[in-house]
């Protein structure tokens, strides 16, 4: 090992399995996860192999140097070999009692096959004699010196299959198993694989021009170095930016003494889980192969046998598994996934680290663990990551069914979703019976009853805050949205994927948690925990999960300070949301009401109308629904608060878009088609985000929002007088002046009092804003003056504060966060910084004015876990989020008090 | 008086004129103007008709209490009325020796015409004779009782004309002249006038079903209350709203002895200045007539003589009158405007107060009066409004000619101009030579060319802030926008304007300073000032004022603390800039460069290229352009700072918008009309003002920006070796996360690096970065990490921070204003409360880390007073603003040091 620099003394390298331990599990920064546990067990006395960690801290000084090492590193490693032949009692490079090791990678967090492991490490034409002799077994002896030949020429030496290229390893072991008419690597006999060794080292001279390592130390050296220098490599890269580890933390490199699972019918290997990742249930789980080596138990090659039939085969090993097992889960507390090896009828324990489960055995373990004083509930609500709920409550594809995919998208709201193919949100309405996923280039509002009789939506524009992500979260519908490699063709009634053509009316299927589209019908199963929760007779494995799941949500609600409310505007979404545990409605977007049915038609009176009076005829034709549609509400509401915002969109949202819809509108309005297209054409904006909308709308056509007031007032006393409690928060959006919110709040006062003094009777009611214009953050403490609540729109703020339109983002956005220009999508995840700045102070200063300003935020944001984390921390009083977010929300916010 | 509620004991009356003078000029808000200044005339000891004034704290408590008084008042008045007689030596309401009075209005801010007066007030049958006994002129007599009963009547009394009909007094007094055969009012006898009294009395009894007061001290009251209801009169309230007075002010009421002009051959009335108001020469200028009323000398029946001629009239009078002129103007140490009446040989002081002149006077009087030492360079340079400077800069109409107004829009770019209307803007250009209009519905950046070819602008869409507004003050170029009544019709190419139509070719004229649209050429004088400072053969009258106001603006300089750019993109703008006084340039907008001549077939080269090589080959068709243009500004800007933003606008904006022009440039650029369409319909985004442009564009498209910087180190490198200073600091816009600017700085710095190194020369450099988002002003302290400079983008922040579009806000904007819900457009005058708080976070939170940081603002609030001001006050280094705006922001900022 090249030395250079000097370095003042740093201890690099960490023995674990010798006489001396010398790590621990705390120290997973430095010796990595594998390297920090290994160290563990070896402190408690498991049977270990020997061997040792190099720590992340040189990999980090590798990278800052050029590729060369510190000074001291090599006398460390020395020394730590020397350890480890101590305890194994064998010598690393001597023919007479050889010592083989693995050299595995090993970072803080676990990335699973991204860096690079090289295993039967030390063997050479003398050594393998030396292997033969002490295990008596020369196909053995040589199957190990094949295996290495072959890994290290590949992993360290480089020489890999290059384009359409088949491994040319592989290559020449199919040619001899050919030459010997056999078919499985294991009929190969000990000269055959000798051969090869040799065919091997031939191949990577005349590939390489170089020679394969014959000198164990040199091979020890080229594998380490092949280790750190997989850190930086594509895959692991990759993989890094998906998760988010920093690409500074470097990894650690494991060395160890190898043990052998394949060295006669008394050997086994496998793989364990301490409960089942399933079900959560508590009983060892695992499986194993007699006489073999590691990797063939994720190989498929031979099926593995259940753990329990190791009891069998060998009982004494399997008892102190069995042991080891109980002790280590007691030790972590937590449910553990474990690999051994029993070599000659003696265990190791190779690997020990917490498992991967689903998230209903996350559930189910995190409240057992309770029961059984593993753990306290604070460390039981912090096992659950709150994103993974939203696994229990939305179909899912059955794992085993084929899948053809033609697409990939953006998942943009989660399930599984399968029907035929429509284009038209109306034949998505007709056809709703059949089931249909409805394929747009996007949504817009008008679409909103198609988008809600499919089950699912597809588009080929906008990205996960489009509107159709945002309409289908709110009604916890599958949406794969952007998916941008479909040409849709509307006049054809069909999309071409690639050189697929998928008709009107083909089968296709979508899945929301992962963006894929499919061709035909994928087998769904519907998510038990969402039946039991709603009562649809569910079977006794859901009845089960909900009462864990109850346990577990009342933990967190009993923790958590923020209170969760939902984002809804029908009643059905309302009840659905309390079934969830929401507690009151932070957004009901009354606008969503004007489409339904033929209200769209009065509002488009309300439009064309050319003075106030035509305006008033028109909303007092709406006023009954709206009020229909709050009773309703309230009354799924009874005794919590239902934040109502008045219209928000511009007008041009509710008028048809292309030519024939707004000919086929003057036809059923009996009005002149030029009368509409000049309408359409004077409302027209360049940027409608920040147009005539809001409370802007409110001020200049006064008559709107006094029809919302009364169908709010008037609903709440009616479903009082039937014993309901209605506690209506009535909300102004779009305020950026104090001014704006006094005349609104000024006209909403008297028409409650009209109405109120008229029927008299009273009902308690709010009037606040919505903090969704950079400017009201900034002048929160004037704004509190008139204001009762606030409630942050993260969406618009967002969009404001960046300068970024949701609609056009998609065109720079993926771009930035690719190249870790921003951190993360700010319509997923609240930028703390920018954003998040603005809620400190809209919070503080609203505050300031009146202490009792009730806050909180009902943007996305609200259902995302960090982002409900932060607004814990800014003291908000509640976050407010979709039906199905609900649960994650109250997790995060319980998760956030705890930490 | 109807007395009621208790109130302490307050003073509420004010004498003057009598023994004791219990106001001065100090007590403007108490006792409003002409009440102050009528105590400070009279502590002077000169000859003011005693008269006593009621406060503006009345006229407050008034509207506080339902029409009603303070119980105190009348006791006051009483007294005060007591005093008056008995300096005057007469009795109100004593027939053998009567006095009258005159009742006016008198705010703190003048508002002139807008609130109601009564004079000859105190007259009946019974006293008209004692007047007859003491002036010996009964038909002097009568016609003060005559003009009395007219006046009570219409003003207090209510008796006016309805609907169309002429005033009923009026049609009297036309009667009464018909029926004796007479012209003029003067030529009626004294009977005729007893007679018209009657019927006047007999007139109202029949109208108002009441009859006219015969008792003064009723007569009194009456006239008080009507001042009072006065000041919240229709017309009243809409000065207050135009002028920006507070509703909240209140007016006093001045009761003062009437003195009469009209008493005979001995008698004259007057109005003059301390120094004339059209060109500040120090001479006494005014007018008067002999025997009359005040009210003739405006009345413009007979005409006045100039005032010189008063000394042969009443030589002793007018000695007195100069010589209180110039007592009263070393007293105010300000320029008077005076009225005064001579009777029987008697100089009387009506009123003084500060004199309205022209800009070009406001100069000269106030360097003059610093060389007089009356007041101090630091007043002198609060004496003239900054935005009046305007004025000397821009040409305008001539005040006599005769105007056919046909529309009014907004005045959006000052000045007049006058030519034959064209609708396109290559026919703009095309025609140039006769003087052009360009008319349009709106502009885009696609019509610079024929913007810049045209004499003005006008527009039937947007705002003082549209394309249009922004791009003709940056020329310095006339335009109305937003005259919402001309109908355009482009295909057949004319507009209506109500009934008129006007065609292509037809002459009309536009008044860029009132918004005015008129019929045919008005003729049009060019402002002096500016030829003088443009060297274009100035005569000597210019070369006088160019002296005065050199003087003048270097006081400003001397005071001001910030810095003035201009904002320029070509080199003619930065000559002319210069020569207003810019110190260099605060925004060069290169975008604007891509338009002119074939560049724009480059740019749209680039623009249809599919990849980055196509790209970079048509940038590299655009580099020698930018790179002269470059070269221009900076020789033009020798030794002076240059700021160059970077591409900005969205890439949409460099194509057509409409098929056939689509068509057109496809056929041009020789490539399928449908790829063009296809590139436009990609290109297209819902909210461009939040999309794809700014940084966002050198991120994507990092080969647009690597040509830019080449150009400008280029550029900079070649007039060096000329021996010009080149001092660029390069503006990446629309930053909104350190990340982009680290980015883009780092390529700029390579780049720039390059291209020294090959060159073997250096350049000193800037690279900073325009805060136009709110997120960059919220997380600035990070961004100054790289940014050597900030400028703040205020048009943008304001844009985002209130959630207006800019262009689209025409709908909802000035009924926002008009309401009183914003002070003012913020696109106008900056929002201090909001975008402002904004500017002071960017600002210290960037000096937190980067303590020398520049930082100055390149928006159009950059020329406004009230926000240089505000730039001023927090503490930015300069201001940048459209070339003819710079002397504007210089004396603005003076003043914002000084106050």
């Amino acid at each position: 090992m090249a030395k250079s620099k000097r370095h003042p003394s740093v201890k690099y390298v960490y023995q674990f399995g010798t006489a001396r331990t010398e790590g621990d599990a705390t120290q997973r920064e430095l010796l990595g996860g594998k390297g920090a546990n290994l160290a563990e067990m070896s402190r408690l006395k498991l049977p270990v192999p020997a061997g040792f960690t190099i720590s992340t801290e040189v990999c980090t000084w590798y990278y800052d140097h050029d590729g060369e090492y510190p000074a001291e590193l090599q006398t460390q490693i020395d020394a730590a070999v020397a350890a480890v032949e101590e305890t194994m009692g064998g010598r690393f490079g001597d023919p007479s009692n050889p010592l083989l090791l693995s050299v595995r990678s090993g970072a803080r967090a676990s990335m699973p096959g991204m860096m690079d492991t090289v295993l039967n490490l030390g063997i050479n034409d003398r050594i393998v004699a030396g292997l033969i002799e002490r295990s008596g077994d020369p196909r053995f002896a040589y199957d190990v010196y094949r295996r290495f030949v072959q890994m290290y020429g590949d992993v360290v030496m480089g020489l890999r299959a290059e384009g359409r290229e088949t491994d040319p390893f592989e290559v020449l072991l199919e040619k001899k198993k050919e030459a010997r008419g056999v078919e499985l690597d294991s009929e190969l006999t000990a000269d055959d694989l000798q051969e090869l060794v040799a065919e091997f080292k031939a191949l990577i001279r005349r590939r390489l021009k170089r020679r394969f390592p014959e000198d164990p130390a040199q091979q020890l050296q080229g594998a380490i170095g092949a280790v750190f220098e997989s850190w930086n490599g594509d895959r692991a890269i990759t993989y890094r930016e998906l998760e988010g580890i920093p690409h500074d933390w470097g990894t650690a490199v494991n060395v160890q003494s190898m043990v052998y699972g394949n060295m006669g019918e008394d050997c086994a290997t496998g793989v364990a889980f301490s409960r089942d990742p399933s079900t959560g249930e508590k009983s060892l789980y695992g499986e194993f192969l007699v006489n073999a080596q590691g990797e063939d138990v994720v190989a498929g090659i031979r099926t593995p046998e259940p753990l329990a039939r190791l009891e069998e085969v060998q009982p004494r090993a399997y008892q102190q598994f069995g042991k080891i097992c109980r002790q280590l889960e007691r030790h972590y507390r937590e449910m553990q996934d474990l690999e051994f090896t029993i070599q000659n009828g003696r265990l190791w324990m190779l690997q020990t680290r917490a498992g991967k489960r689903t998230t209903a055995a996350a559930v189910k373990i995190a409240v057992d663990m309770v029961k059984e004083r593993l753990i306290s509930r604070k460390e039981a609500l912090k096992r659950v990551p709150p994103d993974d709920l939203d696994q229990l409550l939305h179909p899912i594809f059955d794992e085993s069914a084929k899948r053809t995919v033609i697409g990939q998208g953006l998942p943009a709201s989660p399930g599984a979703a399968t029907g035929v193919v429509v284009f038209q949100p109306d034949e998505a309405e007709a056809r709703k019976a059949e089931g249909v996923i409805l394929v747009r280039l996007e949504t817009s509002p008008e679409d909103i009853g198609g988008m809600d009789a499919a089950q699912g939506i597809l588009t080929a524009r906008g990205g996960k805050s489009s509107h159709a992500a945002l309409v289908a979260r709110g009604m916890g519908k599958c949406c794969v949205a952007g998916c941008e490699s479909l040409a849709i063709d509307y006049g054809r009634e069909q999309f071409t994927a690639g050189d697929r053509i998928v008709k009107k009316g083909d089968w296709i299927s979508i899945d929301g948690t992962t963006g894929e589209v499919m061709l035909g019908q994928v087998p769904t199963r519907e998510a038990p925990l969402l039946k039991a929760l709603l009562g649809q007779s569910p079977g006794e494995e859901a009845l089960e999960l909900l009462r864990y799941f109850n346990t577990f949500m009342g933990w967190a609600d009993r923790a958590r300070k923020l209170a969760v409310r939902t984002n809804a505007d029908t009643p059905h979404d309302s009840e659905m949301a309390r079934v969830f545990g929401a507690e009151g409605i932070g957004l009901c977007r009354t606008e969503h009401m004007f489409f339904e049915g033929d209200r769209i038609d009065a509002v488009r009176e309300m439009i064309l109308a050319a003075d106030e009076a035509g305006r008033r005829k028109a909303l007092r034709k709406l006023k009954p629904m709206q009020r229909k549609d709050f009773e309703g509400i309230f009354k799924a509401m009874d005794g919590l608060p239902v934040t109502i915002r008045l219209l928000d969109p511009p007008l041009h949202e509710f008028l048809p878009h292309e030519a024939p819809q707004q000919r086929e509108m003057a036809r059923q309005m009996g009005v002149p088609a030029a009368r509409v297209r000049r309408i359409i054409a004077s409302l027209h904006e360049f940027n409608p985000m920040l147009g005539h909308r809001g409370c802007r709308l409110g001020i200049t056509y006064p008559e709107i929002y006094e029809m919302q007031v009364e169908a709010i007032i008037e609903a709440a006393l009616n479903v009082q007088k039937r014993g309901v409690r209605a506690l209506p928060e009535i909300m102004i959006p779009l305020v950026g002046t104090v001014a704006e919110l006094a005349q609104l709040k000024g006209m909403t006062d008297e028409v409650a009092a009209r109405i109120m003094g008229r029927r008299k009777a009273e009902v308690p009611y709010l009037v606040g804003t919505m903090i969704e214009v950079p400017r009201a953050a900034l002048v929160a403490d004037q704004i509190a003056r008139e204001a009762e609540f606030f409630s942050f729109g993260t969406n618009d703020l967002t969009q404001m504060t960046f300068g970024y339109s949701r609609d056009d983002a998609g065109k720079f956005l993926p771009h930035y966060v690719e190249q870790g220009i921003l951190p993360a999508d700010p319509f997923q995840s609240l930028d703390q910084e920018g954003t998040g700045k603005l809620l400190e102070i809209g919070t503080a200063e609203g505050r300031r004015t009146r202490k009792d300003l009730k806050v909180g935020i009902c943007g996305e944001h609200g259902g995302d876990p960090s982002s409900v984390a932060f607004c814990h921390g800014v003291g908000l009083d509640y976050v407010s989020c979709s039906p199905f977010r609900v649960p994650i929300a109250r997790l995060a916010a319980a998760q956030a008090a705890l930490s």
